[in-house]
Order: structure tokens, then C-alpha cells, then sequence
């Protein structure tokens, strides 16, 4: 079985009580920068530090392809995902825009796309198959698969340098895997779960609906058992998200979480090692049906909603000045002491 | 009296759909870039291109006192306003640690703080009087002063480079010269128009609406006449922000409106000329009590939502990256067609 690296919990009381006075002291009324000094308060807390700083972030796209795209629950055909993977290494997708903007050094993952790439730089090869299988038919992968995915996901981070991880994702279909493994997790009626994605039409919507309640009622067995729920109707760029959180939070990384997709993989994470979830600013909230339910699971608060519906980690990209904003707030501001202002009268 | 420049309407229907086929073309579901999208639409319209470029953005903070800060509405004394511009100039502010992270341009404004400077770079001198007379016993100030501080914002503006103003405000007791300014211009009562500012208590923010409704009553006739009202309860920075918007809009430069106090003397720009607001870009929604109640009055609807409650220009240069984020992707995204990427199904 997959061993989780050991997640260390972020209890220490002394060093939480450091950064509030820390904080408390900078020229500014009390408790005015709002989730800024939260966000401040949990980066010092991930680097056991009053003086956190953030180093060489890591932009990482998942991308995979879905057996379950044939079924016509995706507005895109599954060719999309390749083709994107490329855009994302050409630099002409959002999220490579937004990486230049901020100088995050993105990597797109092939987790398990249905085509062969040339090794290139930029691109992380952990393929497990060539997509998923067809989820209406059977498990989309085998529990060897899913073990394997999780298991790169531990290594690409292991592999790169730096104490902050950005999570996306990319995959035609993905917004359905999603969906059911938050159906599957947390036993939530379709309604609650099922979005229309990249911008389903009505009548597609509805079909989509339909396959996922026939997905679901074939993996009723899976249930909510983490790797028989991920291996009957995941994806292998969830798997290995998920990994990839858990590695990163095991190593003390700060973990920014993008949109739906990545925080159902997270939801999965957690079910392993709840402790990951302390290490995660969550991105974004977006209208995604399923958006609302899985960020209440997670207890999660995400930090923009900017009515995103893009994933390929363009929120935790757009989120990231915001982190740099706390963390700099924190470590530059002057205090009323330094500073020589007045404090409050009463 | 004062003549408003003169500001262009943004209604160049061929312009706005050249913007939005433009964007329509990127290698992204349609409209998945949610508010960004509007973001680059309105920037575009702004600059009368399709092709529009963000050059030496210029954060004004506009600092005055208030003779009703006497009547113990704020949290802080008086000389904390010109402490807090030392502190701003000397660069450990929050707004001085958020201008260096986006190489913002910096200049705070002495629209009539009490205390005398020293003239220095980064500190524009348009310093009509040692802060208002207390508005509780007669106008904060005369017509004539209202009518210089205004035309003092729109020479700050000329006389600065670059096509984006992003605005703030410091002064001890002007979120209660905003309070006041917004109940006289809307008629509302001071429980939808006065919130707790920096942060006051319940005795303090009690004695605070008391305060308030007093001013009230003794400005009744000067009603809603924007320069009697303004004269009456407003403030030197809050008159001289609103020039300087009014300015930057008839130069077609955009407006990037900070928090409360910066959105009421929007309201009051908007009152001279309401085609300023198609220019401006609101950054932030706060707790305070009016904030919601001044958007809503503007039709505005703010990027980030924060819980700050800060003002000098925080949250605007809290928001700038995501300016910045709206222009890059309409200008450096692929086309569907540029990267070879198959379009949508349905």
C-alpha cells in the first residue's frame, strides 16, 4: 500500500501568539489587513518562521485525459487536453501568461495524456496510461494506477526546488471525474456536485447528468473508501495532484489550491491526511455547482472570486501576489515604535 | 466656479465587440476568464484600443485632517495623519510595502494635514489649510476652499506621467467626513452610512453616530448640492481625490478606486460628471457600514473582498496585479487558430 509522508499538524501555540503581536505592532490599526494577516499567520506558521519568506514557487499543471469524455460530457473533444498541454509549454495559455506576469516557474505534468510528447523542458513526464478508462464501463483505473499516480505525484515535488506548490490542473472530461468523486466522498446528490463545466448548454448539461448517475450507480460498491472511490471514477491528474499536495505539505511547502478540480483532489488528500489541509490557501470560489459543497467539506475560504471557470491553476496563479502581499506586509512594515506613530486611545 | 473637465462617454459599440471577438478567440472556454474578461474590455474602451498597455501607474494617497476628529470619533488621535505620512514616505507603511512588491509610483498628497513638512520626493504640497474647521459648529470649509481642493486634484493628475491612477486617502476622522458626505448626498441614516472605522467600540462608535447625526441636523440646508455638501461635512483629501479622478478620467487615464472613503468622493465626482465612473475599477469591498451601501449607489462591484479596513490606497494596490493579469491576457494569449487548438463541440 502507498505510505502517506507524515504531515506534521500546525499547533504551535507559542509561535502562532509571536506572529499575532508581531502583526499587532505594524503601523496600521488592529487586525485592518484583514485575511492578509491570517494568510501571514499561516505562511509563518508552514515555515515555522516570523520571518517566512517564499522561494522559487512552483506553478504545476496535471493533465490527463478521461475515458468517460466519450460518453459527450465535455463542450471540448478530448484532443483539447494535448493540444492546451502544447499551448501551456508554447507560453500562449492564461496560465502561461500569468506565470511570466509573476515569475512562477510552471511545469505541466503529463499524468496520463492520450498522446505521445517529446521531451521538452517544461514538461514533467509521470504518464500512467494513455487516459483513463471509461468509468460507465468499469473503474477508470486499476488501483495500481492509482497507487502509481499518487506516488508521482510525491516525486515531482520531491523533485523540484522551492517552498511554494501552485495546483492545476488540465483534462477534457475532468470537471465529471470531479464531480463524481465528490459524489462518491461525501454521498451528495448529482444536483449538489455536477457543474456544466467549460459552459455546457442545457440539453448537455442534462445528458451529463444522466451519464454521471449511471457512473455512479455502477461504483455504488467504491463508496466513499478513498482509493476504491479515486480508482473507480478519478483521474490520473487528481491522483497525482493529490500526491503532490501531500508530498508538499509533508516538506513544509506552502500549498495553493486553484479551482473545483483541485479542491475534490484535495477533499481526497485530506481523507488520507486531513493535517494537509493547514498547508492550503485555497484559490478561488467560482460558480462550478460543485464549488460551494467540496470548499464547506474543506472548511476552506478561498481568497478570490473573480467568476473564473478555467482551472489549468489560473486562480492559484492570480492569488499569488496576494500571498507575496501578506508575506512582505509582515516581514516589512514598520511598527508604531519604529515608525514613531501613535497608538490607538482606546 | 469650478469647471469639471470635460470627460468622454465610453460607448464605442465597435470598439467593445472588436474587444470582446478578440477575446472570444483566446485558447479558453468562452468567458471562463469571468471578470477578467470585463476587466480587458473596459481598460480597452478606456485607451481606445484593442491593444491596450498599462505605463507608469501612479498611487496618489491624499492626506488631510478633519476638525471633527476634536469630537472623539476615531480610534486614533489627529497627529497619527501626519505620523502616517512620514511613515509613507519612509516607505514602511502598508501601502509603501505594496507600492515597492508591483513598482507602483508612491506620491501621497498633503491635501491639509496640521503639521508642516518638509519638501521632499514621493510628498506633493497642495496643503489648502491645517485640516477642516469642526464641522459639529459650522461648514468644515468654505466653497471657495472646497473649489481649490478640487482643483488642486486635477493639477496632481496633469502634472503626473503615465495612463493609471490608482486612489486612496489617510486622515484621522475621515471615515466620518465620508459618513456624513454619503448621508447628505443619499439622504440614508447614519446606520447605513457609519461604520466603526479603524476600529472603535461600542461606547466609542455610539458616541460616534450621535456625533454624526448632531453635524447632520446643522447641515440640513446644504442637502444634497454636491459643493454645499461637500463644503459643509467633506473633507480636503476626500474634495481633491474626487479632482483628481475627474481629471484622470478626461485624459482618458483609468481609476482604480481604493476602499469607503475613496468611494464616497467618487459618488460626489459622479454627481459633477457620471461618466467618471466607466472609468474606474473599484478594488475592494469592505465590512464598513456605508461601503455596500456607496457601491450599490454606484452600480460598482469590487474585485477583492478582503475584510480590509486600511484605506491609503491598500486594497487598490492590492487589486493592481490583477489590472495588470486582464491586460497581459487579452494581449499574450493564443488565438484557437495561433496554437492549433480544436474549438468547442457544441
Amino acid at each position: 500500500m502507498t505510505k502517506i509522508p507524515p504531515i506534521a499538524p500546525l499547533n504551535d501555540a507559542t509561535l502562532h501568539a509571536a506572529l499575532e503581536r508581531k502583526i499587532s505592532q505594524k503601523t496600521k490599526p488592529l487586525g485592518s489587513l484583514g485575511r492578509l494577516e491570517q494568510l501571514a499567520i499561516q505562511v509563518g506558521q508552514v515555515q515555522v518562521s516570523t520571518t517566512p519568506a517564499l522561494h522559487q514557487p512552483q506553478l504545476l499543471v496535471f493533465a490527463a485525459d478521461h475515458g468517460l469524455a466519450q460518453e459527450g460530457i465535455s463542450a471540448y473533444p478530448s484532443e483539447v487536453t494535448w493540444q492546451m498541454v502544447d499551448n501551456f509549454l508554447q507560453g500562449g495559455a492564461a496560465v502561461s501568461v500569468l506565470a511570466r506576469q509573476h515569475s512562477l516557474a510552471l511545469s505541466v505534468v503529463d499524468a496520463g495524456v492520450n498522446h505521445g510528447f517529446i521531451a521538452q523542458p517544461g514538461l514533467i513526464n509521470q504518464k500512467i496510461a494513455l487516459g483513463t478508462q471509461n468509468s460507465l464501463y468499469g473503474p477508470a483505473m486499476s488501483l495500481v494506477q492509482c497507487q502509481q499516480a499518487v506516488q508521482a505525484g510525491f516525486e515531482v515535488v520531491r523533485t523540484l526546488p522551492g517552498n511554494v506548490v501552485l495546483l492545476g490542473e488540465m483534462g477534457i472530461g475532468n470537471t465529471s471525474s470531479a464531480a463524481l468523486l465528490l459524489m462518491q466522498l461525501t454521498g451528495q446528490p448529482v444536483e449538489q456536485c455536477a457543474g456544466r463545466g467549460t459552459g455546457l448548454d442545457d440539453a448537455a448539461f442534462s445528458h451529463k447528468k444522466n451519464v454521471l448517475i449511471q457512473v455512479l450507480k455502477r461504483h455504488a460498491e467504491a463508496g466513499a473508501e478513498p482509493w476504491l472511490a479515486m480508482a473507480a471514477v478519478g483521474g490520473f491528474e487528481l491522483a497525482m495532484l493529490a500526491g503532490a499536495a501531500l508530498q508538499a505539505a509533508s516538506e513544509r511547502r506552502l500549498v495553493v489550491v486553484d479551482g473545483f478540480i483541485a479542491c475534490v483532489a484535495l477533499l481526497w488528500a485530506a481523507r488520507l491526511a486531513p493535517q494537509v489541509l493547514s498547508y492550503c490557501v485555497w484559490a478561488h470560489l467560482s460558480a462550478e455547482a460543485g464549488h460551494a459543497l467540496v470548499l464547506n467539506e474543506l472548511g476552506a475560504s478561498p481568497l478570490l472570486s473573480l467568476d473564473l471557470r478555467l482551472g489549468e491553476a489560473s486562480a492559484a496563479a492570480l492569488v499569488w501576489p496576494l500571498i507575496d502581499s501578506a508575506v512582505r506586509l509582515l516581514n516589512d512594515m514598520a511598527s508604531f515604535e519604529s515608525a514613531t506613530v501613535a497608538q490607538r486611545l482606546v
